[in-house]
């Protein structure tokens, strides 16, 4: 377990429930149980999608993956002691009992079959998927809970930060396509995997120079839905650090690259920008 | 996940918990919540523990499971959605917000890798296992979990039913051991497999004749156990119904068999009967 937590990682997702807290007012204390429960769900998909039945990945984070360190067997349990270590941490005394209920219900959603990260991985497992579906439940779900988590413990209104951290999400998803698609240095996670293993990936799907204007799209969408608050500069420099660390750097655009064969945003991938939920 | 839940088993414990809630003048609605998310969670733990890396088992209560059904990525996904499909169940409206946060605190607790099924499961891998503290961690946790739910949701003091709920838990685990190397017949899973990996095991460990004689030892130590109620008769009917269900019948008791070669119970483990805690 401290293989998958402590092994570096760049903390976006609390550290989003944090700057959401602070934008309302909250302590850092206020939002410390439901950050490192997101962390620690998080941490857990990434050991999951690591094991051999899945991406098979003997690296993550420029370490070994925990299979790879200590076994399927060890593995497939620190997945599972992650999961149940994020609701552990709920009952940490410095959660106020009458936030416990909606805590509860955006995490557990966040990381659900139906709506979130574990459907978004069996979506993986069919043969046509809805490229934003797809990417809202793997990875928008957990940093729009990590958004209305830091609204919920700093007395904010939930709703008000749902379709940023969906947005920011999505953009996480669609720079992580671009990072894997384009087998960009310093990972620490073996690139191509997506093509690879056949699954739905943005460049692969819309071609680069589409996956490049839709990453941009996303992230003014989601500076666009900062919603009014007590005090918006936490939240304003958490977004630019992850804008500035979203972007690939030196993307060259080949024009025999098979990758640019696909010319056109379709049409619903852009409207649905506009109407997140 | 309807094939690993709904393809039979006894509901033990989501009907402990029923029982306890029943004994303290509580409804069926206020048990449900929580007697579901601990059916959920040993459904997990069964898919998991079924999965190559682990027991290999190709059958489950009879059917094929999870793994042999559907593939091992699936079955990885389905053990994980049914452990965070237990903890959204206690988002349910059935739960009193006043009684969430011990109800998470005990389910989490049962489940966990520092005092539950996954820190049971853990303790496979290591050369010397205590076994009372192995068979509490990997079952008895979660009957008794699921006794103290069963009073929390009730107004009962759950304290009062932790001796119970651990000593059936474990009780269970002896009985499964006995069948396990008994291979007795009508179980729906393969036989002998802990012998076949190494596993700590109560006849393996005690001999045959010290293994049943603690299995009676521990129901008898259960009756006990039962603390004031409003109501004893749901938990009564329960426990004569578990009782009779965990006894194997047809037992002989060979006298050239090795597994009757250990003749002395340890003292260790007939003090800890007494005081369980």
């Amino acid at each position: 377990m401290r293989h998958a937590c402590l092994g570096g990682g760049a903390r976006l997702r609390p550290l989003l429930c944090h700057a959401v807290s602070q934008a309302g007012g909250g302590t850092d204390e206020d939002a410390r149980a439901p950050a490192n429960a997101i962390e620690f769900l998080h941490c857990a998909s990434l050991v999951h999608d690591d094991l051999p039945c899945f991406d098979d990945a003997a690296e993550r984070r420029g370490q070994p993956s925990v299979h790879a360190a200590y076994g399927e067997s060890l593995a497939v349990l620190t997945g599972d002691a992650l999961i149940v270590g994020a609701f552990q941490t709920l009952t940490n005394k410095s959660v106020k009992p009458a936030h416990l209920p909606a805590l509860l219900r955006r995490i557990s959603d966040a990381v659900s079959a139906n709506r979130g990260i574990i459907g978004g991985q069996a979506w993986e497992c069919e043969p046509n998927v809805v490229l934003t579906r797809y990417h809202r439940a793997k990875t928008g779900a957990l940093f729009e809970a990590a958004a209305r988590c830091g609204a919920i413990v700093s007395g904010q209104f939930e709703d008000h930060w749902a379709d940023f951290g969906a947005l920011i999400g999505e953009a996480y998803q669609v720079a992580d396509d671009l990072h894997d698609a384009l087998e960009a240095r310093g990972m620490g996670k073996p690139a191509g995997q997506d093509r690879a293993h056949g699954r739905p990936n943005a460049v692969l799907t819309l071609g680069l120079p589409n996956a490049l204007e839709r990453l941009e799209q996303l992230l003014d969408a989601a500076f666009d839905a900062v919603p009014e608050c007590q005090d918006p500069r936490p939240i304003n420099s958490w977004l630019a650090a992850v804008a500035a660390r979203l972007q690939p750097t030196n993307v060259q655009l080949p024009s025999e690259d098979p990758l640019c064969a696909e010319a056109t945003l379709p049409d619903a991938i852009g409207e649905d920008l506009h109407a997140p939920r």
